[in-house]
């Protein structure tokens, strides 16, 4: 497609230049090559399309590199990746050596950040502003961060941090009325009430008659524009939760009205001192499928543009998590569900409507999420808590300190564990076996089939343990059909080589053991604490392979090595897993391949 | 000492009985032994003495353990303790097999939830009054948290979530005034603004005019109560921080005037929403040296009661720290020091008053001090964050996602590393390199001795990495006057024998080489990630002895391990590190020697 105005824009510099005419035609043509992009190569739709207009304001108000914009959870970043230099590669979104979903510091100047995980963008920006401060460069650092992600504490933490001082210093919050799930909390209730409070419409009344009519530029208009200023402050500076953590506040502003948007950025750049521009927008805005349903566009898979995206999907780990759980709920009054924010993602949607009093979305707050299960654990619950293994990073402690310590019967249901592949380095889900397994009275399972992951589920509702059960993103690829159960499963041809493996990737193990002349295969299901019966079983053969779809430094593969040395094992013993690195975009199957975790590998390394 | 009401209270029932003048009498007995034991054993002193009334209010008010009763921070705990049938063991607190320093549920069923790190008992809290709620036991769940402690993310997450729902949940906020540091942030100031609004005073006639003269139990008078109870909402229900996160507010009320807060917290407990009642206490109350000090006060090592603490202290790990900070700060004008709530416990005192541009106190928000850190870094600056070793745990994800995949270059001085001693389960500094090491692009480096520490800080200043500098609690043990230089020192005494060890035992294997006839000792600094070089030289040997003050699943041992296998190593490899556990209360020396890590253990281990 050719894109009149966009293709024009080398630069930020270029969007400063636009007339207004213009301006309405670049946003049109990003939020189509958005479209085109997303519907080919998935991605995150309805945020992005909500953030055009305020992201082209950004750009006429701001001088990125020099200011620093930070798009907090990246996925609101593909109106500034088209706008600083990124239009030629943007077709390559999210794919292997392409642009990233999500802001990258490695990818251009013009992301000063890695925002790939929710709430950093404050702290990350406080930062930056204190350093432009202590080494004289200059410039502003701007957060721009959605109503969602302020249900994360660490947002919290920074906003308390850096308000009532000076600071140049500016956060954008871009209150789209919603997080990814159906947003929850006080803290959007809070949105809803200065969304609705009187001063907006007068706001908008006395920038329309007044502000719109001079140049915000210019040395001869300081001292009016001070004045305008200073009689906004005390207009919008109210009594507001964000002005009782010490910012200005102006706002709220229509966020698909740039010139509304320019002229209360203008206002925010000329202070000294940390200030909160309110900006309301719509998820999913100028795509009417993503607008009606927002939730369904978050993060999309390929679509047709015409025809929206197709319900029809099949059944994944996920969806029988969320069976599973509703089955147990059924029976066992005491089982609850848990979510941060993801009820569609880890499969709760069922669950949600049918045991409401016993569904609990907590916001992003993975933090709270842990030890509020813990709560209900120590009254008499039962709690299952479904997080993306990349989320649930943020609760180590609190599974550290409030569920284990007192050996507290949590559930952790560990959704997105292993490689996930398009989403890239910020969302792999290949470090949780490595951490929890460092925390004493953990207990991990991870089951390859659906069969398996429900059995786990179900096994673990009774027992007194602090149970992990975790599990890959998409569909099980069913190619055994012998038995598995128990803590090990043994596929045993009577050799002195064993396979040991577990997770998703014994599937793959399976086609190895088949193509090669005589191995041994040994599925884990409980995969910690290493059980001492495993490790007598693994003594008995000369050649052991362990292959693991996870981080080398920490993982079960390293705790069996230690525990073959104590044992005096003299075999030879082979460690296949994540070389302590992180990992790109790619598709699975192509990293699972750079690791030697597939069947074609496995057969090699084996076979030798 | 005899202590004429304490002594009769053998449970929280017995405390309801009391006249008003034996209340008055308890509580001077309360703070007395407190001050007895802490003076004998060490403790938390400060922040005990300031909720003596509180504690004696809430269980005059309450029935615990029917009200699950959560004090934030346990060691806001010890009055508790001693109401709650502790008061004949309350002489081993702190000691090993003693009463731990915090609440511990295995200890009594008066302590609901585990509590040694800050700002998680409102979540718990929340959760447990959820589960009353669905299991229908009935009961209250009553969070007990400092203003220090809601600088925590995680408590706010948890207030967005309960906000403006029903729930039998009420949170007591202990308003000292200051948090473990110099209190920060704008959440202190908001506290400020509400004990000074007009409110107080009205609401302290209307308590002493009306309330008092009327008992707040029995079914008649439910109804004036009612309309009292409406009237005093719409006083002090105002449009402060927690109304608009939808919470009933009472308060603030004098935390020392037992009468006063009973009546506040019978209301409290008459509403079915969640409700926060502001207490103001006095840190250090009633011990003239606390008062007046109570930074001081904080945590104490033992001390003459009549004297107060002694100030003269040998030089620590974290003095070294402090000092070697500000001679790079006077070199290097981008040196910066970051603390979270712990200006004197992680010694950075002096660089706090000289370099006050660059020093960052953020409050007890561990997961913005490292993400705070990483924007000063990509602003240029040479940011070093001094943190507790447990404490770092809530920052997990923020030093992975934040920090190493971007491999921005900030330092961790991580304080208290390895086993702390008194303070136990929760505080014990033995995780930090098993979780940390997961996490690529991370080095780390374990001194043993002060010039080690020194020369490491030193050395990173300028290295674009991520480094962890890691050292323990308390004071060097300088007993080798050989050179110790580089990632890794080999003592040779050619022999097939060697013991590997890194950080402060060290020390014990110095000690245990000279009683060895012969074996080589190779100490490492730089112990992640794992050199090939060190991999090559161990192979040498035919015996290896690894010791490691630190938890073996993930740990250092582990990791070398894997590579010893990977390099068909064949000789003994033996690790001995923490038995995947937690450590409870004890001296420093009899958990190394629980270990194996004492110098006794060492040569009994390598010499058989």
């Amino acid at each position: 497609m050719e894109y009149k105005v966009l293709n024009s824009i080398k630069s930020p510099d270029d969007v400063k230049k636009l007339s207004n005419d213009d301006t309405n035609v670049l946003c049109d043509e990003i939020r189509n090559k958005i479209i085109d992009v997303v519907s080919k190569n998935g991605g995150h739709l309805a945020s992005s399309l909500g953030t055009v207009e305020l992201t082209v304001a950004l750009h006429r108000v701001f001088s990125s590199p020099k200011d620093a914009i930070i798009f907090d959870v990246g996925h609101q970043s593909y109106a500034h990746k088209l706008l600083t230099g990124r239009l030629d590669r943007f077709d390559t979104l999210r794919q292997e050596g392409g642009i990233s979903g999500f802001m990258r510091p490695d990818e251009s100047e013009h992301d000063p950040f890695v925002t790939g995980h929710s709430s950093n963008s404050i702290s990350a920006a406080y930062g930056i502003s204190k350093a432009k401060t202590l080494t004289g460069t200059g410039g502003k650092a701007i957060a721009v961060i959605g109503d969602g992600a302020m249900t994360g504490g660490m947002a919290y933490e920074a906003l308390n941090n850096a308000g009532a001082k000076k600071g140049n210093f500016i956060v954008v919050i871009n209150d789209n009325k919603m997080s990814i799930s159906r947003n929850v909390g006080a803290m959007p209730r809070a949105f809803t009430k200065m969304r609705n409070q009187s001063g907006y419409h007068k706001l908008k009344f006395i920038i329309s008659n007044i502000l719109l009519k001079i140049p915000l530029i210019g040395k001869p208009l300081h001292n009016f524009i001070y004045l305008i200023k200073e009689s906004l402050k005390s207009l919008v500076y109210k009594n507001n939760f964000f002005a009782g953590l010490g910012f200005n506040y102006l706002g709220p502003v229509n966020g698909h009205d740039v010139k509304a948007m320019e002229q209360l950025l203008n206002i925010a750049k000329s202070y000294n001192r940390p200030t909160i521009v309110h900006v309301v927008t719509t998820k999913g805005k100028g795509y009417l499928h993503a607008e009606n349903k927002p939730k369904d566009y978050h993060g999309v898979s390929s679509f047709d543009v015409e025809k929206g995206k197709d319900k029809s999907k099949m059944k994944t780990y996920s969806d029988v998590v969320g069976e599973t759980l509703c089955q147990l709920a059924t029976k066992n009054k005491k089982v609850c569900a848990i979510t941060a924010a993801m009820t569609e993602g880890t499969g709760l949607n069922v669950f949600a409507a049918k045991y409401r009093p016993r569904f609990f979305d907590v916001g992003i707050a993975e933090q709270h999420a842990v030890t509020f299960a813990a709560g209900l654990a120590t009254g008499g619950m039962v709690p299952y808590f479904a997080v993306y293994s990349t989320f649930l990073q943020r609760g180590y402690d609190q599974v550290l300190h409030d569920a284990a310590i007192a050996n507290v019967p949590i559930k952790l249901l560990v959704d997105r564990a292993g490689i996930v592949g398009d989403d890239g380095e910020s969302h792999q889900g290949v470090f949780d076996v490595a951490y929890l397994s460092t925390i004493p009275n953990v207990n991990i399972y991870s089951p390859c089939y659906y069969d398996e992951l429900k059995r786990s589920i179900i096994d673990t509702a009774n027992k007194k343990e602090l149970s992990v059960i975790r599990y890959p993103r998409g569909v099980e690829n069913k190619n055994f059909d012998g038995e598995i159960s128990g803590d090990y499963t043994v596929l045993s041809q009577n050799s002195k080589k064993v396979i040991v493996t577990y997770g998703r990737i014994f599937a793959n193990a399976v086609e190895a053991q088949k193509s090669l002349d005589n191995v041994d295969l040994i599925k884990l299901n409980k995969i910690y604490p290493i059980a001492n019966e495993l490790v007598e079983l693994l003594l008995k053969y000369d050649e052991i392979y362990f292959f693991e779809e996870g981080i080398l430094s920490g993982g079960i593969g390293e705790h069996i090595a230690a525990q073959l040395y104590k044992k005096d094992f003299k075999g030879k013993y082979n460690v296949n897993a994540i070389n302590n690195e992180f990992i790109g975009a790619s598709t699975i199957e192509s990293a699972l391949k750079k690791y030697h975790l597939d069947s074609e590998s496995m057969i090699e390394i084996v076979g030798k």
